[in-house]
């Protein structure tokens, strides 16, 4: 007998057929190491500052700034030509990779080393190896990098699918690897979809359905979605399919062809523009609030999926946990300052609620980070050279707060029309539960694995890849 | 009989005729609490980032890094017309009194409030109030922001000398007050200049000569300096009178005529610049390192300043001294990014003198901060959609790194040729010492103030002025 997703005892939400071995009172539970992850997709502190304004106002502070630790983490990222050269401004795949694998590698690649091209081993499958529970939740496709990296190998982020594999083929002079080595028929482990779909991970959340209902590699019916059900998965398409969710046996949900819909976005779709000179003059954006993105409406919430993961997880046995808020990242990449405070929302709300479930459970650790910096910065919303007709060069956007002051934010990384890059500053990590207190003031981004295996109390790899 | 100022016991340099009251051995030492707070201005995380690749490599630790403790600070700042709204971008006035004085206040204002006008009471002058020593040492003019929030009370930043009181009246838009109303003969405390030289700071270094020798208002042959030196300050101005300074009285030390001349400089001068389009293809700038300035050659280094500020304040009694590596956001706005580097650099070396200090007398509190971020990004050398011709928008310079690889920096607050713009981003704060350890991971501004009243056990104001 399941219990519903939407139920679990220790989300103060009512539990029906509960199996007391899973949802047991707090004195009689199992101190089982619990470790969530939740990652905020390039949420620096430009991000945050800009959120906490908008959604709490100046005097206010979200979920994240109440975390009782914080750290600051260095990313690193290699050149794939020469692995022996830094670059300095990373991407969500190689970032992935040294959170899930504790190894650093190059652009672009998922769970592998940069120029050897040898597989890494993950946090997940480590914990898979040691009988524990796993999950991945997300609002990107669930092959997208950042999840991808704790679950696949392959030696470019954009090998996502089986059409991907041979027809997407590294068009993007970013990525120096291509994904032909990885196919199935050449000795590979197949596009990032059909390794989830053979994959061990209990819970799988997000969006994605595009790439796993195509025929799988060498297949004249199946799809990857065959395969997965064929490897025990439960496949959950909508919100109301996941609510209804009863425990047991492994769970693929995917609620959007690729990427969720965000749940905000600037009132009238407003978004950052370039600043318009007229005769020599500097005519500013009008500014604009945000509201409800009517897109959003048939998608679970991050903290509904999220919740869903940890009630399937269960209580008793020990877990790693990746949660993931995507489009903080690729809102700003697309000059959206209403949809990433919208997505940071999300993720503060589930900040909320995963620190409810650890104060419940007190085994679990919970670490809060980024994978990398990104394009937006808050600067004034008329610049102090505004009398000599100054203003932003990029893309700038002037947004109203609901306590009645203007914040100007610009997106100025690269001049093209379609989006913005990421930058290559320190990101924030915070901490809650044991050892929290403990972890060092500045860290690498590899130690988040080693933080992860060691709360977990799993052995590291004894022949950890090296690039 | 005085110790000469590059010979402290306690700063590993043999000490000449130190009185054995002022540098006891450690096992004596009084426990008085001593607060040292070292301000990066400017020193977001980018820039931090930024020169830690440069400095240290991507594998390299700065001793900032080493801080045992880390917290993140939220900026403040009021809207003078009103007070009640806030405004989301500061600037290095009204951030530095808010770590001095515990109040938020509007841009452009020195330890006053805004609309009201009220002068604050900063931590300097209730330190001198309590008998403790007060130091004050910045490579800016002694006058400017950050430094003149900690002595004096004026309407707006631009006031440093009797000259600017009157012919220099605030043409900034930004700043939204006047001088006037704190002329002498209209009831006010004068120029910042002139209410150093009547303060009871025990040591002010620094640069800024062109504020201290002017006539003094009202005055037709006393300079300012004239006036410091009747109120017991010790005037030098070279390094080697700085290094042949003997401990006792009050000192004011002005190396330059205003800031002070920075450390390094891009090769051949190189800073960052706009990216040419030629038919449609973005030509990037030509990737430059870093050389020292020549300028530089007659500065004594910030390291030397605190060094002797430290000698100067003495190992008994308790003092609160704030130390100023200014340029790192001056060089910022002026678009140089190893002028930055070069000044982060300058206050690292501070950090670790400071911190052997402070390991030599644990009763010694130190914070190290940012008042505000700013403009310059860490971004990819080449845009991950160079292929498009997509390039940096703004000003932008490619820095190669001493460990081969080339760094991207960006700077896009505004389209001014002249400087940029601040940003508004949380800023880090780096602790060691007694009580360090319960900093909150995330604080205000304006509780810089609490932690530093509350180490050196002093009351806060009885009355504390709100805007």
């Amino acid at each position: 007998m399941g219990k519903t997703v939407a139920a679990g005892l220790l989300l103060s939400i009512a539990c029906h057929g509960c199996t007391t071995e899973r949802a047991a009172p707090v004195s009689s539970r199992s101190a089982a190491p619990k470790m969530i992850l939740i990652i905020g997709d390039g949420m620096d502190q430009h991000q945050i500052t800009i959120a906490r304004n908008y959604l709490v106002g100046y005097e206010g502070r979200l979920t994240l700034d109440t975390l009782p630790e914080r750290s600051s983490v260095q990313t690193q990222t290699l050149a794939e030509e020469d692995p022996r050269v830094p670059e300095y401004v990373p991407d969500s795949a190689n970032t992935a990779t040294s959170m899930a694998s504790g190894v650093v590698t190059s652009a672009g690649r998922i769970g592998t080393t940069a120029g050897t091209d040898r597989d890494t081993l993950s946090i997940m499958e480590l914990a898979a190896a040691a009988g524990f529970g796993t999950g991945i939740v997300t609002t990107s496709s669930v092959t997208d990098a950042t999840p991808a990296s704790f679950v696949a190998h392959v030696n470019q982020r954009l090998c996502e699918s089986p059409r991907a594999m041979v027809t997407s083929n590294p068009t993007n002079p970013a990525f120096a690897s291509d994904c032909s080595k990885d196919l199935k028929s050449n000795g590979g482990k197949g596009s990032i979809a059909e390794q989830i779909a053979a994959s061990s991970i209990d819970i799988v959340l997000g969006g994605g359905v595009r790439n796993f209902d195509q025929l799988a590699e060498g297949e004249t019916t199946r799809t990857v979605s065959d395969l997965a059900a064929e490897n025990g998965y439960r496949l959950v398409r909508t919100p109301a399919e996941l609510a209804a969710l009863t425990v047991g046996g492994k769970v693929l949900g995917l609620f959007a062809p690729g990427t969720m819909s965000v749940q905000w976005r600037g009132a009238g779709d407003a978004r950052a523009e370039e600043v318009a000179h007229v005769d020599g003059r500097a005519i500013y954006p009008e500014a604009f609030g945000c509201e409800p993105n009517p897109d959003f409406a048939m998608m679970p919430t991050l903290e509904s999926m999220a919740r869903a993961a940890l009630v399937q997880l269960g209580d008793g046995d020990s877990f790693v946990l990746m949660i993931e808020s995507a489009s903080i990242d690729k809102q700003s990449h697309l000059r959206r300052p209403c949809g990433q405070i919208g997505e940071l929302k999300q993720l503060d709300e589930t900040v909320k609620m995963v620190l409810d479930y650890a104060r419940a459970h007190p085994e679990t650790l919970v670490l809060v980070t980024a994978d990398h910096s990104q394009a937006a910065q808050l600067i004034p919303e008329t610049s102090v050279l505004a009398a000599l007709n100054a203003a932003s060069p990029g893309h700038f956007a002037r947004v109203r707060t609901l306590e009645g002051a203007v914040m100007g934010i610009n997106y100025a990384t690269n001049d093209s029309s379609s989006q913005e890059d990421h930058s290559g500053a320190d990101v924030p990590l915070f901490a809650y539960g044991p050892g929290a207190e403990e972890i060092p003031a500045q860290i690498r981004q590899t130690d988040i694995f080693g933080l992860m295996l060691g709360h977990l109390g799993l052995a590291p790899p004894t022949s950890a890849p090296t690039p």
